[in-house]
């Protein structure tokens, strides 16, 4: 029986789950991985969480450096959070020659690469299946199953929060306010849930599947964010009048040798397979050269399914512990090289777009003539209510137009006497 | 870089497939994996095939007896088909230490214990993920990213051939003939369908996720088995009527200590997530105690999807060659060991069923008189037509009733006078 020795830092919510799956069923993991995984030291700055811990031969303390510092721990696992402290704790790991399991996005979103490079140099595996997806093996597929494939193209809807919400403003009588309330009732948002809703959590992930999936080094900056707290329940009740759903979806995608990488709500196709993805389920919809599309669809979060994930990477390096075994993550693809990101305006796409504008003769030709100034054709529109005086939805699809362009045309809209309120203008994809 | 030298034996679709993605991505994978990955034998029976190789440093053979003599061979690559002369080569390569990668879902569904057994003897890892699902990655999902989760619950639709005879036929306007001409067409079905369309190949790919995923050593012969020959469009239109999608399901089910292990058509609530399964995709659900529910979803055949999975487990073998490695494939869940199969007659489940009785009066009463007497309750039926004194359908929704009571129920009703053909149930599944 191969002996793993473990070093838990962080006790929170995931930490103490991993506790206890490890406690539950060491007896299973032993006859399923032929590995005896100890956990030798607990690590939380917070007192009282540590008198949680059951002891054994389990050390507790608030110093993360009394792990560090123990020459017989194996694998470090960062569940603290934040990027800060997180960091140092798991470089000083590398260097101690301890690997790592981490579940923190942020960290991986900001520091990856510097993280990897380090980990490269000092022969130390560093795994993070928990950091996208929760109970999805979606980074080990990308980075073991899906190993030989060229990825053209990723969808994910991986913000449990932003898809509650969602949903729930499409099933009727719920606004935003509304339906993020019984979110964060239900414990499915934060009480601040601006990383959340902003797309910001969503774009931390993407930069991790890209750095997985295509192999391409990207600054978490070249991201395009863009969050839901513009959407009304009207623009999904009008999208749906147009056959489409709308959702927060990470897009990465490989272009004429270069990469789009943005997070917005998008409008697909009802017959999509990511549009029947409701309530707090996470889907990583992946086309590839050689598997063709494939989607994976399961809980993106909770203590259980990421606890999970978190101890079958503790498996995965306990079994390749004492081995020669080196990640090849940051090892870009110098045959299908990406040259670059694709800035965010130069991006085509057809568009849903809301103008709020008073309703009188000459509106509609006003505004179609700015959009035709910038290229925009319109491929149908709708004056929603008719109010003569007052302030009534005009709503539309698009053509393919050039972001750039409908960037402009909006702000020049915008600036209208007839139009008094922020327009709308939400990205479709429909491939 | 470390050299992993193949013998692929069986040169068809997925074994030329398997040459070319190793040719042309050889760079590729070098900078990912850290393997320089040479065929140095192609086997095959057919001298015309051999041909096709490009020779380059590979030895071509028509016997496989010269690449599983060669000392060089890492590792024997198994794309023969049929659970024969597979069998012995596969048994031939692990006694002569090679390590083996197969696609061959029949001989793991009959032979897959006996071969691990001598695997783990020998400490051989086989690797098999193109066995199950071609290009989606269940295989290593249920092996090592779901290994600390103790599953409940397995649904897969794997089989590309009944799935795309079904969707045609629930789009309207074919039969089951037309459909499977059409799936044979676009090489879909093979000439002779009969092992896709009876549920068997199913059967067999449900033996391999149970063995992996369950850790329980089933017997093929044990899993009961139904296919889809007996579907008419009529049933998909009345199941339709009643909120439901027909789907051929392979189904292992952890109940009560024992395991179900099944394969037929099922009527799912449209609304499951199974239920937008269409045409050749294949998709398998799962629910573990840790991670909750989760979906794979992908082209479940084909040259390339298959191709790249036999890629990904040579892959995984090379970076795990040379080190102390065990698969622990056999090794059963001793803490919630099932302790046999629940057989086919003592499951309970809601039933549709269709009966071709003459219309006259009295005829509702003597079946449902018959089925009471069976213990089973009826919670809606319809006469779907009116022909006095010819035969129409008589459609039924169940409660939950034994299969052994819908089978001796049936066997009498089928014996009515009354009755003109044989009567159809199809399983409901609305978990």
């Amino acid at each position: 029986m191969k002996k793993v020795n473990i070093g838990l830092i962080g006790f929170g919510t995931i930490g103490s789950g991993v506790a206890e799956v490890l406690e539950n069923r060491q007896k299973f993991i032993r006859e399923h991985s032929g590995l005896d995984v100890a956990i030798k030291w607990v690590c939380d700055k917070n007192h009282a969480v540590l008198k949680k811990v059951r002891l054994g031969q389990t050390k507790i303390t608030s110093n993360a450096y009394d792990v560090l510092r123990d020459k017989n721990i194996d694998i470090v696992i960062e569940l603290i959070g934040g990027t800060k402290e997180a960091k140092d704790v798991i470089v000083k790991a590398i260097k101690a020659k301890k690997h790592v399991v981490t579940a923190n996005k942020a960290l991986l979103a900001l520091y990856g690469r510097e993280i990897f490079k380090i980990a490269d140099k000092n022969s130390i595996m560093v795994r993070f299946g928990a950091s996208v997806g929760g109970g999805i093996p979606i980074i080990r597929a990308l980075r073991e199953g899906f190993i030989s494939n060229r990825l053209d193209r990723i969808y994910g809807i991986i913000n449990g929060t932003s898809n509650f919400i969602l949903t729930k403003m499409a099933d009727g009588k719920y606004d935003f306010g509304k339906a993020l309330r019984e979110a964060q009732e239900k414990g499915f948002a934060e009480r601040n849930p601006e990383l959340d809703i902003s797309g910001m959590d969503s774009a931390h992930k993407l930069a991790i599947l890209i750095l997985i999936g295509f192999r391409f080094p990207i600054n978490f900056k070249d991201i395009y964010v863009e969050g839901i707290g513009g959407i009304e329940a009207g623009d999904i009740e009008y999208a749906k009048e147009y056959g489409y759903t709308i959702k927060l979806l990470a897009i990465a995608k490989r272009n004429n040798g270069r990469l789009e990488a943005r997070v917005h709500p998008t409008l697909l196709p009802n017959a999509h397979v990511l549009s029947n993805v409701s309530g707090i389920y996470n889907a990583i919809h992946i086309k590839g050269d050689l598997i063709g599309e494939s989607l994976f669809y399961g809980e993106g979060a909770g203590k259980f399914p990421t606890a999970g994930t978190v101890v079958s990477d503790i498996i995965d390096i306990g079994s390749r512990l004492r081995t020669e075994s080196k990640d090849y993550i940051l090892v870009s693809d110098s045959e299908n090289k990406l040259s670059g990101i694709k800035k965010i305006g130069e991006i085509r796409t057809r568009y849903y777009a809301r103008f709020s504008a008073i309703d009188k003769p000459g509106v509609l030709a006003k505004i179609s003539g700015i959009l035709a100034r910038h290229n925009i054709s319109i491929a149908s529109v709708t004056q929603k209510e008719r109010k003569t005086a007052q302030v009534v939805p005009i709503v539309m699809m698009t053509h393919e137009v050039l972001e750039a362009d409908m960037q402009k045309a909006i702000r020049t809209i915008d600036n209208l006497d007839i139009i008094k309120d922020k327009s709308i203008r939400i990205k479709v994809e429909s491939e």
